[in-house]
């Protein structure tokens, strides 16, 4: 098949069904933004929102707008909005937090639902915080529970009857390789497990069904591709039949049956309630407002079949420009097998990322040698793809990228 | 000693050393705000500094902020500006995560600690989520731990060869109680036991020495007396002398030696760091300095000071205007033993809290019957104070209070 042409890509914007949204950002003319794996940029609309809640909220109303703006209300309010992006009741979702602490919710609830069983499964690649974490929650707990570290091909086989939980991510961060979310819960749950799902890589980019695939649990976090702005705090996802009955251990004020009575001792909620802890941002809280709603407006099998074609289209063109120049593939090859970005190692991944970067395309690189391109389709043009290969191309080929300058490393994200 | 005239506290106004700090909020005209010690008001600086995080740091410079624009560095810095203001070193105070969170892992850090022993002494009338939090922990750690309830006058006595750790908080939030840090810090080491200290109450409104008092451990919020703005990321105190032998079990990536080498398995980092889990909420942070730069240049003996004068005030106030109305100061009458709010049970609280706010008055209201009224030395002034009393005695008077209007509960806060 011949490389398509840039004519072709401006064929491809045009009878896009999602290419409204991009207006929505506000993206500067000429950036080609490929690291919304990372960090979603602003919603034109984000901005506003935050400045009502700052300077109309919290300087005006004061104390009050824990009522009156219903600041008690956003983790519930946020959580229904994202509920069906994620295949999920309006009542097992809500924002608050960190992916980190509230996958230390979850996990420690899937384990307190499994006494007798004493091994968690887990990817081993998998991004190292969702290990640490469980690691930490291990060390705490003790009775002789252990990870077992699985990679993808090995995840069922690591499945038997020792196994309390399997704690997993969808998309992976580096590779962004699939998992199977509905035959690795299905299987779990034969074998008397639960499954544990980390949608960092893949909310907002897909369609997700929690329920039908019968997870139990789930954690995410809400500035990549919902963009929701930097730390915008992260979900956690609780099924029904778990509410009042698996308690999670960080038992703040927040998830008390009755927050306001005072009481000395804990009564934990008996709805989702009680997943969350403390106090939550609100100011971050009311920036993340305009691109959850965003997402949820998006119509997500539109979404993936874009982010598959778009994923295809860079890997065509990388592979005919720059196929000379030791690119080597990491991400699964058939776009049902992928998330939304793309990665490549390169042996000299992290120059060639930043001499990108100084011409306005921004990728990133993962050490030791991935550079990962992000591939949102609410703001990623196919032309975004064309041009950014056209760059890459011309760094390979006047070797532009070897500049002591781009060597240099600066502290990385 | 006849009650002070509007003409005396105009007078103690223009003697007020930190007079100018006033002007620095955002405050509107005619209204007396008693609430700060719930949700301070917001400095003028912090908009502008927010507008730059979103529309500059988040919409312009996207990923590259977390370099550029210091998100990495924001738990370490904003932590090094609130260092002195709680007798700490720059190098042991981190901002992140909830109060509560945080009291997580500094409470299992002082657990581990001392492996041998099995009780925590709390103030079972504390702020209930420390309590709350501590028995979620015991929960997970099992071995027989328990909480051991005192109360100001038992804590000493509550001491001996089977505590683990005290955990405190300095200034009570119901009645504003102070407790001696110092001493209680030196009786507990001497009985080999940790202490934990959380400044909720206490942060920006008297000098504090945590390094002096031989504090292990602190927590604190930053969004009472330190201005941070709603929700504001809290922060941890963790003793130089723990650092790498203490850690906290939320171990997260931002707590690993090299968060960037995405090893698999976590080492904690030996220092600060070590109290950092995951992402924060770059917005609210960004928020957040203006107000405890501020807090940072006012001298918290002036602050100190200017408490006690506003308490005695208002207590002698209420006393001479509204004595016959049936409010009870379940504060310390002395001003050395109390904080910087002012509590009075009533049993008509609420309705004669909704009264006072439909006049501009604005205190707090604790179930059963308490009306707090908080007196932050930055913006409070001492017309503020007679004024509030005046119209509360107005109220009481003409028993405006007794509207149902006022009696229908709202959400509280």
């Amino acid at each position: 098949m011949p490389s398509p042409t840039r004519a072709h890509c401006e064929d491809l914007d045009r009878g896009d069904p999602l290419g409204a949204f991009r207006a929505e950002f506000a993206l500067a003319d000429g950036l080609i933004y490929l690291d919304g794996h990372s960090l979603g940029p602003m919603p034109q609309a984000a901005l506003a929102r935050l400045h009502e809640a700052a300077n109309v909220e919290w300087r005006r109303d004061l104390i009050g707008s824990w009522n009156s703006a219903g600041w008690f209300q956003q983790p519930y309010k946020l959580g229904a909005v994202l509920a069906p992006l994620i295949g999920a009741g309006a009542d097992e979702v809500v924002v608050t937090d960190t992916t980190a602490i509230n996958l230390f919710k979850v996990a420690a609830c899937a384990l307190a639902l499994r006494p007798d069983r004493r091994i968690v499964v887990m990817e081993g690649s998998n991004f190292p915080t969702d290990n640490y974490i469980v690691q930490g929650l291990l060390g705490l707990v003790g009775r002789g529970l252990e990870i077992r570290f699985a990679e993808k091909p090995e995840v069922m086989a690591a499945l038997d009857r020792d196994v309390a939980a399997v704690i997993l991510t969808q998309v992976h961060y580096r590779t962004s390789h699939l998992l199977d979310m509905a035959a690795i819960t299905r299987h779990a749950h034969d074998i008397g497990a639960l499954a544990v799902w980390d949608l960092c890589h893949s909310a907002g980019i897909m369609p997700i069904d929690l329920n039908q695939a019968g997870a139990d649990f789930a954690v995410g976090c809400t500035y990549k591709y919902l963009n929701g702005g930097p730390g915008s705090p992260a979900f956690i996802f609780a099924a029904r039949r778990h509410h009042g009955r698996a308690i999670q251990p960080l038992t703040g004020w927040w998830g008390h049956a009755e927050p306001f009575a005072f009481d000395r001792d804990y009564r934990p909620a008996t709805n989702v309630s009680q997943m969350l802890t403390g106090t939550q941002p609100i100011l971050s809280m009311a920036a993340m407002e305009a691109g959850l709603e965003m997402a949820a407006r998006a119509d997500m099998g539109q979404v993936r079949d874009k982010a598959g074609q778009l994923g295809e289209l860079l890997i065509g063109l990388i592979e005919a420009r720059c196929g000379a120049f030791g690119f080597r593939l990491i991400s699964p090859r058939a776009a049902a097998e992928r998330g939304s970005h793309v990665a490549f190692d390169h042996p000299s991944g992290y120059p060639i990322v930043r001499a990108l970067a100084q011409r306005g395309v921004i990728g990133d690189f993962r050490a030791p040698e991935t550079i990962r391109f992000g591939l949102a389709p609410l703001y990623i043009r196919y032309v975004d793809v064309w041009d950014a290969v056209a760059a890459l191309a011309e760094i390979m080929r006047t070797r532009a990228w070897d500049d002591p300058e781009f060597h240099r490393l600066e502290a990385v994200t």
